[in-house]
């Protein structure tokens, strides 16, 4: 997110070196960092693992990942061999306290080896029960102890609910100062997210419009034709809610409702991002239902294939519970928001592959034109698309060509790779140089985290309590149950879901 | 302009039919119309000229010039043989009452074969002198008679200054209702030109931001490589303030700046524009000289080829003062304007033959983002690209891909043609079916008229008194002389004049 700095000498230390994480993403957003020049050459890459392996066989193995995984395709020999240098192994027990010992002792001999000041980051990419363990034992080897120097990134889940994600920052923070973790949402590391803030405060035309006088609703949409591949056993203790809802569609509401910030230092943009999820009206046991529809996949058809419903995917109970589509109306009662609605909804095994904003502005205030010519009206309509497409439309009324004065709506239209079309950095690669260069903008803040679950909280609870959801409710290759569809159309709306192909 | 209607059986007299205008522009328009089956069937087109000619050899020459000159290109001979038949060639004297009879008597015949309502048009495609007598020997003739159905177009000049447009309206008014006179600027009727008033009125996300609050200022360029091109003789008394200015340019500001009509009678219409430019500052001869330039090209090259200056032209004089560009800045005073310059010009044998319209927004009121993010930071712009490209662009800053947080201007872009590939209709086109529904919307009244020559005017008198313009000062092939970039540079501005395919 900043200015780029001159970076530390950096040891990075990575728990669950030998996860999928690391080779899919990890390693590659470091590698090109590298090629990018971004890092500093004075840099150690330690990867833990339980298995025992050697440097050169888990190097091959990371080479192996980055030419299958990276956005920059296959690897240059000459290139990946000064950088797999980088890169070590350790077999490692996280529970032993003798091996933080040897992690000590590897970062101090690193830190005389360089001789200068050294940022270390501990990435936590393990299962979310390490998250404790690891943290207390790094800070009982006083590895959490230089406040400026050390970091610890976490990846979600960051809790289950409110309760849990309270006592986990909790503990947190008792090892660690709040300056010193970075949950990490490799959403908001989207080029396209961070264009949100872009485009609303670098610009003096939208902000005038972005207000209850001029918007009529919101809605964000965040499909995937995908079900749970493989991840059931974790997928069915969370849901769609808990896995998309609370952190990446909580998150696109605050950067597109929140109010102009002072500056973009990391406390200033959490703070009027929280001040968006302080402002949300908390659903009660009367209203989450109309407020709050869930809904799990039959089994359906996808792109021509049949795909099984969700009860039959591996590791999942056959009379599970967990929604896998999850939708919302939201009410964000300030000066600016109050009356505009911001439907939202995620799901899986869906129609499309998208993320999509969807502005809706009210009609103009006087219809000045014949009956005759505005057959054909429609509101203006902004559309934000995230992935995979990127892009900002705008759809506008204009006349149609012909002898009479018609109306038609045309859009305007801004595409992210054509405006840009050498490659984008993916969302690790800025987080994870965000993180060496301790700026927290982009990263989640623990009263964030804890806001974001206080909104899906009344709903959690009353799925919870009503244990038998009727579920399944949608096929595969929908858009979602019904009651989703009713959700919105009960307000006169219906949702959107647009291509940045099509028009809007 | 209006939804189309049914069209009276029309009987059309052109005056002025042997000449050019109705060759390469009225008889193709006309059937372009009839092509598109906007036209009654019951009509008349009756062209007069001094030459003799059968109808046979009028016909012909008509052929040629819509298979010359119509958008179509080529006609169709099935189409056109049932087309030609409507027209007919009479030689004629316009200043001899004799002739008024005949033409009288040639209406009546054909109201009396169509046996219903005819709507007369007399289109004066002639030389100004000619408006007032043909106007009085029509009056004669009761030709004037019916309000609801008889009607005059005139073509511009309207008159040549202030007083002689008060006159000619004085006199063309005894004859005829306001009601019954078309005046007829072409410019009006370009589809992208009518698009301004949809764009403004029919989006409730423009007009928010369509003030002194938000916009900086706005400039209006109409350039055309071209030369006299043989109308020297013409033009000569005329100039490009006369010719372009007083007209189209300043109908272009009349759209851009006026209010939001109440509804689209013709009335409505062109009281809000006439409001605009009775809300211009007249120029006192002493800030003339700030706020008017003029120009005249010498010698110079276009598109690699050397072309004569404008002394050396054909018909024009040795030491001719005339004006070939044109600049003005014009200040609204009105609520919704003040403070916002507008900065107008129009020249011959320039760089580029563009028309467009630019609107430059105000700078943000507050820069959140850190200084070195917006090195390369530009204000909103919105270019209205009139000809030869027709589209609405919007300048606007996004993030640059990449690690850091840079901002860049990127554009948002419509584009005509390819949001309605099918061609586009001309304006002759719309504004004979507007003549011929007796929808005055797009033509000049005489107050408007007379209001534009209010502003022109002072920088008309100044131009005329200071017979020497130290003329040539600008070599043909550039974009006018340096005091024309003295004018805007002055406030810190520079001239616009993008075409379509290029970046902001």
């Amino acid at each position: 997110m900043p200015v780029l700095q001159e970076i530390n000498a950096t040891h990075i230390t990575i728990f669950g070196g030998s996860g999928d994480l690391t080779k899919r993403k990890l390693i590659p957003a470091l590698y090109n960092l590298y090629l990018e020049g971004s890092l500093n050459p004075k840099m150690k890459i330690l990867c833990l693992g339980r298995t025992e392996m050697t440097d050169e066989n888990f190097r091959k193995l990371m080479k192996a990942g980055v030419d299958e995984f990276s956005r920059r395709g296959k690897t240059i020999k000459k290139e990946w061999d000064v950088f797999a240098k980088y890169i070590f192994y350790l077999t490692a027990d996280f529970l032993k306290p003798a091996f933080y010992k040897k992690l000590n002792a590897d970062i101090k001999t690193f830190e005389k080896e360089v001789k200068t000041d050294v940022t270390k980051l501990f990435y936590l990419a393990v299962n979310p029960q390490f998250f404790l363990p690891i943290s207390d034992f790094l800070h009982a080897q006083g590895l959490a102890a230089n406040k400026d120097l050390c970091r610890i990134i976490i990846e979600k889940p960051f809790g289950t609910d409110l309760e849990s994600a309270q006592e986990l920052n909790k503990q947190l923070l008792k090892d660690f100062d709040e300056e010193q973790l970075y949950r990490i949402d490799h959403y908001l590391g989207k080029e396209t997210v961070q264009n949100i803030l872009a485009f609303r405060f670098a610009n003096a035309l939208f902000e005038p419009l972005w207000n209850r006088n001029y918007i009529d609703h919101i809605q964000i949409t965040v499909a995937e034709k995908i079900g749970v591949e493989g991840r059931g056993g974790y997928y069915d203790h969370s849901g769609a809610l808990r896995d998309m809802i609370q952190n990446h569609v909580m998150q696109l509401v605050c950067l597109i409702a929140m109010e102009p910030p002072v500056d973009f230092s990391a406390k200033e943009i959490r703070n009027k991002k929280v001040d968006v999820l302080h402002a949300i009206k908390k659903m009660t046991a009367d209203n989450v239902h109309e407020n709050a529809v869930r809904g799990q996949y039959a089994a359906g058809n996808i792109e021509g294939k049949k795909v099984p419903g969700y009860r039959e995917e591996k590791s999942v109970t056959e009379e599970s519970n967990t929604e896998t589509f999850a939708a919302l109306k939201l009410e964000i009662d300030n000066w600016r928001w109050s009356g505009v609605p911001i439907y939202i909804r995620s799901g899986k095994r869906m129609h499309e592959t998208i993320s999509v904003i969807t502005i809706d502005f009210k009609p103009v205030p006087h219809h000045a034109f014949p009956a005759a010519a505005t057959e054909n009206w429609q509101p203006n309509r902004m559309v934000m698309n995230i992935q995979p497409d990127m892009g900002i439309r705008l759809r506008f009324q204009a006349k149609k060509p012909g002898l009479e004065m018609k109306l038609s709506p045309v859009d305007m239209t801004f595409d992210y790779k054509q405006a840009h079309p050498s490659g984008l950095p993916e969302g690790y690669e800025t987080l994870l140089l965000d993180a060496m260069q301790g700026d927290q903008t982009l990263f989640m803040r623990a009263d964030q985290v804890e806001a974001a679950w206080e909104i899906v909280m009344p709903a959690l609870t009353a799925w919870k309590e009503n244990g038998n959801a009727n579920f399944p409710n949608y096929n595969a290759g929908t858009n979602g149950p019904e009651a989703g569809e009713a959700l919105i159309a009960r307000d006169g709306y219906s949702w959107l879901m647009i291509p940045f192909n099509e028009k809007l």
